[in-house]
Protein backbone atom coordinates (compact mmCIF):
# COMPACT_ATOMS: atom_id res chain seq x y z
CA UNK A 1 0.00 0.00 0.00
CA UNK A 2 1.25 3.65 -0.52
CA UNK A 3 1.64 5.97 1.87
CA UNK A 4 -0.85 8.36 1.26
CA UNK A 5 -3.30 5.44 1.01
CA UNK A 6 -1.99 4.18 4.46
CA UNK A 7 -2.65 8.11 6.16
CA UNK A 8 -6.03 8.22 5.08
CA UNK A 9 -6.58 4.94 6.37
CA UNK A 10 -4.81 5.95 9.56
CA UNK A 11 -7.39 8.59 9.74
CA UNK A 12 -10.67 6.87 9.07
CA UNK A 13 -9.53 4.34 11.91
CA UNK A 14 -8.40 7.67 14.28
CA UNK A 15 -11.56 9.15 14.34
CA UNK A 16 -13.79 6.53 15.28
CA UNK A 17 -13.35 7.62 18.60
CA UNK A 18 -15.41 10.23 17.99
CA UNK A 19 -17.98 7.56 19.16
CA UNK A 20 -16.65 7.40 22.59
CA UNK A 21 -16.96 11.13 23.03
CA UNK A 22 -20.61 11.63 24.87
CA UNK A 23 -22.00 15.06 25.16
CA UNK A 24 -24.18 16.88 28.24
CA UNK A 25 -27.39 16.26 25.33
CA UNK A 26 -29.49 13.51 25.92
CA UNK A 27 -31.23 11.44 23.11
CA UNK A 28 -34.91 12.36 22.80
CA UNK A 29 -37.54 10.23 24.44
CA UNK A 30 -34.83 10.93 27.73
CA UNK A 31 -32.40 8.57 26.56
CA UNK A 32 -28.86 8.12 26.65
CA UNK A 33 -26.44 10.58 26.23
CA UNK A 34 -25.32 11.78 22.84
CA UNK A 35 -22.09 11.50 21.20
CA UNK A 36 -20.04 13.31 19.12
CA UNK A 37 -20.20 11.64 15.80
CA UNK A 38 -23.98 10.76 16.46
CA UNK A 39 -24.31 14.78 16.52
CA UNK A 40 -23.03 16.00 13.63
CA UNK A 41 -24.79 13.08 11.70
CA UNK A 42 -27.73 14.93 12.70
CA UNK A 43 -26.25 18.34 12.26
CA UNK A 44 -25.05 17.60 8.90
CA UNK A 45 -28.47 16.42 7.79
CA UNK A 46 -30.26 19.50 9.29
CA UNK A 47 -28.09 21.74 7.68
CA UNK A 48 -29.02 20.32 4.23
CA UNK A 49 -32.81 20.10 4.83
CA UNK A 50 -33.07 23.86 6.70
CA UNK A 51 -30.72 26.03 4.07
CA UNK A 52 -33.10 27.35 2.63
CA UNK A 53 -33.32 29.32 6.24
CA UNK A 54 -29.52 30.45 5.48
CA UNK A 55 -29.80 34.46 6.14
CA UNK A 56 -27.06 34.11 3.22
CA UNK A 57 -25.97 32.04 -0.10
CA UNK A 58 -24.68 29.32 1.37
CA UNK A 59 -22.23 26.49 -0.28
CA UNK A 60 -23.99 23.94 1.57
CA UNK A 61 -21.12 20.90 0.89
CA UNK A 62 -18.44 23.07 2.79
CA UNK A 63 -21.91 23.44 5.52
CA UNK A 64 -22.35 19.63 6.30
CA UNK A 65 -18.13 19.25 6.05
CA UNK A 66 -17.99 21.81 8.82
CA UNK A 67 -20.61 19.83 10.92
CA UNK A 68 -19.13 16.44 10.39
CA UNK A 69 -15.50 17.27 11.15
CA UNK A 70 -15.94 20.29 14.30
CA UNK A 71 -15.93 18.00 16.97
CA UNK A 72 -12.98 15.76 15.90
CA UNK A 73 -10.65 17.52 17.89
CA UNK A 74 -12.70 16.67 20.88
CA UNK A 75 -11.15 12.85 20.85
CA UNK A 76 -8.14 14.56 22.70
CA UNK A 77 -9.92 18.00 24.08
CA UNK A 78 -13.33 16.14 25.54
CA UNK A 79 -16.44 17.73 25.24
CA UNK A 80 -16.80 20.97 26.94
CA UNK A 81 -20.40 21.94 27.50
CA UNK A 82 -22.06 25.11 26.64
CA UNK A 83 -22.50 26.73 29.92
CA UNK A 84 -19.31 25.40 31.69
CA UNK A 85 -17.38 29.27 32.03
CA UNK A 86 -14.84 27.51 33.63
CA UNK A 87 -14.20 24.87 30.87
CA UNK A 88 -14.68 27.38 28.16
CA UNK A 89 -11.48 29.33 29.10
CA UNK A 90 -9.30 25.92 28.12
CA UNK A 91 -10.97 25.01 25.25
CA UNK A 92 -9.42 26.72 22.60
CA UNK A 93 -5.92 25.36 23.94
CA UNK A 94 -6.82 22.01 24.13
CA UNK A 95 -8.27 22.11 20.81
CA UNK A 96 -5.45 23.52 19.10
CA UNK A 97 -3.23 20.84 20.02
CA UNK A 98 -5.69 17.87 19.41
CA UNK A 99 -6.49 19.61 15.62
CA UNK A 100 -2.71 19.65 14.89
CA UNK A 101 -2.40 15.84 15.75
CA UNK A 102 -5.16 14.20 14.41
CA UNK A 103 -5.27 16.13 11.25
CA UNK A 104 -1.14 15.53 11.21
CA UNK A 105 -3.03 12.01 10.10
CA UNK A 106 -3.58 12.85 7.28
CA UNK A 107 -1.76 13.63 3.58
CA UNK A 108 -0.24 16.91 3.95
CA UNK A 109 -2.80 18.91 1.43
CA UNK A 110 -5.63 16.99 2.93
CA UNK A 111 -4.66 18.07 6.52
CA UNK A 112 -4.23 21.62 5.37
CA UNK A 113 -7.72 21.37 3.51
CA UNK A 114 -9.24 20.10 6.49
CA UNK A 115 -7.59 21.99 9.13
CA UNK A 116 -8.76 25.19 6.84
CA UNK A 117 -12.33 24.41 7.38
CA UNK A 118 -11.72 23.62 10.83
CA UNK A 119 -10.39 26.91 11.36
CA UNK A 120 -13.04 28.60 9.86
CA UNK A 121 -16.09 27.26 11.65
CA UNK A 122 -13.90 28.40 14.70
CA UNK A 123 -14.01 31.92 13.24
CA UNK A 124 -17.57 32.36 12.44
CA UNK A 125 -17.09 34.66 9.80
CA UNK A 126 -18.22 33.15 6.72
CA UNK A 127 -21.67 32.32 5.84
CA UNK A 128 -21.34 28.80 6.03
CA UNK A 129 -19.43 28.91 9.41
CA UNK A 130 -22.43 30.76 10.65
CA UNK A 131 -25.13 28.23 9.23
CA UNK A 132 -22.83 25.64 10.55
CA UNK A 133 -22.77 27.18 13.55
CA UNK A 134 -26.47 27.25 13.86
CA UNK A 135 -26.89 23.66 13.46
CA UNK A 136 -24.18 23.45 16.19
CA UNK A 137 -26.93 25.15 18.60
CA UNK A 138 -30.11 24.28 16.64
CA UNK A 139 -29.89 20.20 17.02
CA UNK A 140 -29.31 20.18 20.47
CA UNK A 141 -31.95 22.61 21.60
CA UNK A 142 -34.85 20.11 19.63
CA UNK A 143 -33.32 17.14 21.01
CA UNK A 144 -33.56 18.98 24.94
CA UNK A 145 -37.11 20.14 23.95
CA UNK A 146 -38.25 17.05 23.27
CA UNK A 147 -36.93 16.23 26.65
CA UNK A 148 -39.07 19.12 28.34
CA UNK A 149 -35.81 20.91 28.66
CA UNK A 150 -34.14 18.18 30.80
CA UNK A 151 -30.68 19.00 30.09
CA UNK A 152 -31.04 22.85 31.39
CA UNK A 153 -32.77 21.81 34.51
CA UNK A 154 -30.34 19.20 35.23
CA UNK A 155 -27.64 21.89 34.95
CA UNK A 156 -29.55 24.64 36.63
CA UNK A 157 -29.29 26.83 33.21
CA UNK A 158 -31.00 30.13 33.09
CA UNK A 159 -32.72 32.10 30.40
CA UNK A 160 -29.76 34.32 30.16
CA UNK A 161 -27.29 31.60 29.38
CA UNK A 162 -29.15 30.10 26.58
CA UNK A 163 -29.84 33.47 24.93
CA UNK A 164 -26.46 34.52 25.02
CA UNK A 165 -25.04 30.69 23.31
CA UNK A 166 -28.65 30.36 21.25
CA UNK A 167 -28.79 34.01 20.39
CA UNK A 168 -26.15 33.91 17.47
CA UNK A 169 -28.24 31.85 15.79
CA UNK A 170 -29.28 34.78 14.16
CA UNK A 171 -26.47 35.52 12.78
CA UNK A 172 -26.94 31.87 10.85
CA UNK A 173 -30.72 32.01 10.19
CA UNK A 174 -33.06 34.80 11.42
CA UNK A 175 -35.68 32.38 10.92
CA UNK A 176 -34.23 29.25 12.93
CA UNK A 177 -33.71 31.94 15.57
CA UNK A 178 -37.52 32.74 15.58
CA UNK A 179 -38.34 29.20 16.42
CA UNK A 180 -35.23 29.60 18.50
CA UNK A 181 -36.91 32.03 20.46
CA UNK A 182 -40.37 30.18 21.18
CA UNK A 183 -38.38 26.87 22.38
CA UNK A 184 -36.68 29.13 25.13
CA UNK A 185 -40.05 30.59 26.01
CA UNK A 186 -42.09 27.71 26.02
CA UNK A 187 -39.40 26.30 28.33
CA UNK A 188 -39.54 29.69 30.52
CA UNK A 189 -43.12 29.05 30.94
CA UNK A 190 -42.64 25.46 31.83
CA UNK A 191 -40.22 26.24 34.42
CA UNK A 192 -37.43 24.44 32.72
CA UNK A 193 -35.59 27.44 32.75
CA UNK A 194 -34.66 29.68 35.17
CA UNK A 195 -35.31 33.57 34.48
CA UNK B 1 -45.23 27.77 13.43
CA UNK B 2 -46.07 27.46 9.92
CA UNK B 3 -46.75 23.57 8.66
CA UNK B 4 -43.51 23.53 6.34
CA UNK B 5 -40.96 24.22 9.19
CA UNK B 6 -43.24 22.11 11.66
CA UNK B 7 -42.90 18.84 9.03
CA UNK B 8 -38.90 19.47 8.81
CA UNK B 9 -38.83 19.77 12.51
CA UNK B 10 -40.93 16.71 13.34
CA UNK B 11 -38.29 14.89 10.62
CA UNK B 12 -35.71 15.94 12.22
CA UNK B 13 -36.97 14.25 15.57
CA UNK B 14 -38.16 11.31 13.98
CA UNK B 15 -34.41 10.51 12.43
CA UNK B 16 -32.95 10.89 16.22
CA UNK B 17 -34.04 7.12 16.17
CA UNK B 18 -31.47 6.33 14.02
CA UNK B 19 -29.19 6.47 16.67
CA UNK B 20 -30.80 3.33 18.40
CA UNK B 21 -30.63 1.28 15.66
CA UNK B 22 -27.36 -0.95 16.52
CA UNK B 23 -25.19 -2.64 13.71
CA UNK B 24 -23.38 -6.42 14.00
CA UNK B 25 -19.93 -4.00 13.20
CA UNK B 26 -17.75 -2.94 16.67
CA UNK B 27 -15.85 0.05 17.28
CA UNK B 28 -12.25 0.01 17.06
CA UNK B 29 -10.36 -1.42 19.84
CA UNK B 30 -13.11 -4.02 20.09
CA UNK B 31 -15.48 -1.12 21.54
CA UNK B 32 -19.55 -1.88 21.54
CA UNK B 33 -22.12 -2.37 18.61
CA UNK B 34 -21.98 0.54 15.87
CA UNK B 35 -25.14 2.32 15.66
CA UNK B 36 -26.67 3.75 12.16
CA UNK B 37 -26.20 7.19 12.79
CA UNK B 38 -22.22 6.77 13.74
CA UNK B 39 -21.65 4.87 10.59
CA UNK B 40 -23.55 7.11 8.52
CA UNK B 41 -21.52 9.99 10.10
CA UNK B 42 -18.12 7.79 9.58
CA UNK B 43 -19.27 7.15 6.00
CA UNK B 44 -19.81 10.31 4.56
CA UNK B 45 -16.54 11.77 5.84
CA UNK B 46 -14.59 8.36 4.40
CA UNK B 47 -16.67 9.51 1.23
CA UNK B 48 -14.48 13.14 0.94
CA UNK B 49 -11.64 11.94 2.09
CA UNK B 50 -11.07 8.70 -0.31
CA UNK B 51 -12.99 10.56 -3.35
CA UNK B 52 -10.12 10.78 -5.65
CA UNK B 53 -10.23 6.75 -5.47
CA UNK B 54 -13.47 6.71 -7.45
CA UNK B 55 -13.88 5.17 -10.51
CA UNK B 56 -16.29 7.82 -12.27
CA UNK B 57 -16.68 11.15 -11.67
CA UNK B 58 -19.08 11.84 -8.77
CA UNK B 59 -20.69 14.78 -7.29
CA UNK B 60 -19.50 14.02 -3.77
CA UNK B 61 -22.71 16.02 -2.31
CA UNK B 62 -24.62 13.82 -3.47
CA UNK B 63 -22.41 10.87 -2.60
CA UNK B 64 -22.22 11.96 1.28
CA UNK B 65 -25.93 13.12 1.13
CA UNK B 66 -26.85 9.22 0.25
CA UNK B 67 -24.30 8.16 3.39
CA UNK B 68 -26.11 10.04 5.52
CA UNK B 69 -29.89 9.14 4.90
CA UNK B 70 -29.14 5.15 3.44
CA UNK B 71 -29.75 4.08 6.87
CA UNK B 72 -32.80 6.08 8.69
CA UNK B 73 -35.55 3.60 6.89
CA UNK B 74 -34.15 0.66 9.73
CA UNK B 75 -35.76 2.96 12.44
CA UNK B 76 -38.53 0.84 11.53
CA UNK B 77 -37.36 -2.16 9.66
CA UNK B 78 -34.41 -3.27 11.87
CA UNK B 79 -30.71 -3.57 10.72
CA UNK B 80 -30.23 -6.45 8.18
CA UNK B 81 -26.50 -8.22 8.23
CA UNK B 82 -24.83 -8.33 5.34
CA UNK B 83 -24.23 -12.29 6.03
CA UNK B 84 -28.15 -12.97 7.57
CA UNK B 85 -29.55 -14.66 4.23
CA UNK B 86 -32.95 -14.57 5.63
CA UNK B 87 -33.40 -11.42 6.64
CA UNK B 88 -31.96 -9.96 3.21
CA UNK B 89 -35.28 -11.78 1.64
CA UNK B 90 -37.86 -9.46 3.88
CA UNK B 91 -34.88 -6.47 3.56
CA UNK B 92 -36.74 -5.01 0.94
CA UNK B 93 -40.35 -5.05 2.14
CA UNK B 94 -39.56 -3.57 5.56
CA UNK B 95 -37.86 -0.83 4.03
CA UNK B 96 -40.22 0.30 1.65
CA UNK B 97 -43.06 0.56 3.99
CA UNK B 98 -40.27 2.68 6.35
CA UNK B 99 -38.87 4.44 3.73
CA UNK B 100 -42.89 5.33 3.00
CA UNK B 101 -44.06 6.22 6.66
CA UNK B 102 -40.49 8.20 7.31
CA UNK B 103 -40.21 10.35 4.61
CA UNK B 104 -44.04 11.36 4.46
CA UNK B 105 -43.43 13.96 7.55
CA UNK B 106 -41.21 16.07 5.41
CA UNK B 107 -42.96 18.95 3.36
CA UNK B 108 -43.65 16.85 -0.17
CA UNK B 109 -41.05 18.55 -2.23
CA UNK B 110 -38.46 17.32 0.12
CA UNK B 111 -40.10 14.03 0.44
CA UNK B 112 -39.55 13.35 -2.97
CA UNK B 113 -36.15 14.95 -3.28
CA UNK B 114 -35.00 12.30 -0.06
CA UNK B 115 -36.97 9.31 -1.36
CA UNK B 116 -34.90 9.59 -4.94
CA UNK B 117 -31.95 9.61 -3.00
CA UNK B 118 -32.62 6.58 -1.20
CA UNK B 119 -34.28 4.55 -4.17
CA UNK B 120 -30.61 6.00 -6.37
CA UNK B 121 -28.88 4.58 -3.66
CA UNK B 122 -30.60 1.41 -3.68
CA UNK B 123 -30.95 0.97 -7.35
CA UNK B 124 -26.92 1.04 -7.52
CA UNK B 125 -26.45 1.99 -10.96
CA UNK B 126 -24.93 5.75 -11.07
CA UNK B 127 -21.70 6.64 -10.19
CA UNK B 128 -22.62 8.51 -6.99
CA UNK B 129 -24.91 5.48 -5.61
CA UNK B 130 -21.38 2.98 -6.62
CA UNK B 131 -19.28 5.02 -4.55
CA UNK B 132 -21.37 5.28 -1.64
CA UNK B 133 -22.17 1.51 -1.74
CA UNK B 134 -18.34 1.50 -1.56
CA UNK B 135 -18.39 3.34 1.61
CA UNK B 136 -21.00 1.32 3.09
CA UNK B 137 -18.67 -2.08 2.01
CA UNK B 138 -15.39 -0.20 3.26
CA UNK B 139 -16.20 1.54 6.27
CA UNK B 140 -17.31 -1.43 8.39
CA UNK B 141 -14.45 -3.58 6.71
CA UNK B 142 -11.72 -1.31 8.15
CA UNK B 143 -13.75 -1.46 11.57
CA UNK B 144 -13.63 -4.95 11.99
CA UNK B 145 -9.92 -5.52 10.83
CA UNK B 146 -9.21 -3.53 13.41
CA UNK B 147 -10.41 -6.10 15.76
CA UNK B 148 -8.33 -8.73 13.93
CA UNK B 149 -11.81 -10.08 12.14
CA UNK B 150 -13.98 -10.36 15.15
CA UNK B 151 -17.24 -9.50 13.83
CA UNK B 152 -16.54 -12.55 11.14
CA UNK B 153 -15.22 -14.56 13.69
CA UNK B 154 -18.31 -13.91 15.73
CA UNK B 155 -20.89 -14.94 12.87
CA UNK B 156 -18.69 -17.70 11.23
CA UNK B 157 -18.70 -15.52 8.06
CA UNK B 158 -16.39 -17.58 5.33
CA UNK B 159 -14.65 -15.73 2.60
CA UNK B 160 -16.50 -16.63 0.07
CA UNK B 161 -19.17 -14.53 1.92
CA UNK B 162 -16.62 -11.53 1.97
CA UNK B 163 -15.96 -11.41 -1.74
CA UNK B 164 -19.15 -11.53 -3.09
CA UNK B 165 -20.28 -8.55 -1.15
CA UNK B 166 -16.98 -7.18 -0.76
CA UNK B 167 -16.62 -7.82 -4.29
CA UNK B 168 -19.17 -5.22 -5.23
CA UNK B 169 -16.62 -2.39 -3.59
CA UNK B 170 -14.53 -2.35 -7.21
CA UNK B 171 -17.69 -1.25 -8.93
CA UNK B 172 -16.96 2.29 -6.76
CA UNK B 173 -13.56 1.88 -6.71
CA UNK B 174 -11.04 -0.31 -8.28
CA UNK B 175 -8.78 1.06 -6.15
CA UNK B 176 -10.16 0.92 -2.47
CA UNK B 177 -11.00 -2.37 -3.94
CA UNK B 178 -7.37 -3.26 -4.04
CA UNK B 179 -7.11 -2.70 -0.73
CA UNK B 180 -10.40 -4.67 0.50
CA UNK B 181 -8.89 -7.62 -1.33
CA UNK B 182 -5.52 -7.48 0.62
CA UNK B 183 -7.74 -7.40 3.84
CA UNK B 184 -9.71 -9.61 3.11
CA UNK B 185 -6.22 -12.20 2.35
CA UNK B 186 -4.44 -10.97 5.62
CA UNK B 187 -7.71 -12.30 7.68
CA UNK B 188 -7.52 -15.31 5.52
CA UNK B 189 -4.11 -15.77 6.82
CA UNK B 190 -5.00 -14.80 10.56
CA UNK B 191 -7.62 -17.40 10.56
CA UNK B 192 -10.56 -14.77 11.22
CA UNK B 193 -12.18 -15.78 7.67
CA UNK B 194 -13.14 -19.35 6.94
CA UNK B 195 -12.12 -19.91 3.38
Amino acid sequence: MDKRIERQLAFSLEIDKVKNVFRQTHLSNSGRNENDAEHSWHMAIMAYLFREYANENIDITKVMLMCLIHDIVEIDAGDTYAYDAEGLQTQKAREDAAKERIFSILPEEQKTEFLALFDEFEAYETAESKFAHAMDNFQPLILNNSNNGGDWKEHKVTAEQVYKRQGRTKLGSERLFEVTEQIIQDNIQKGSLEK
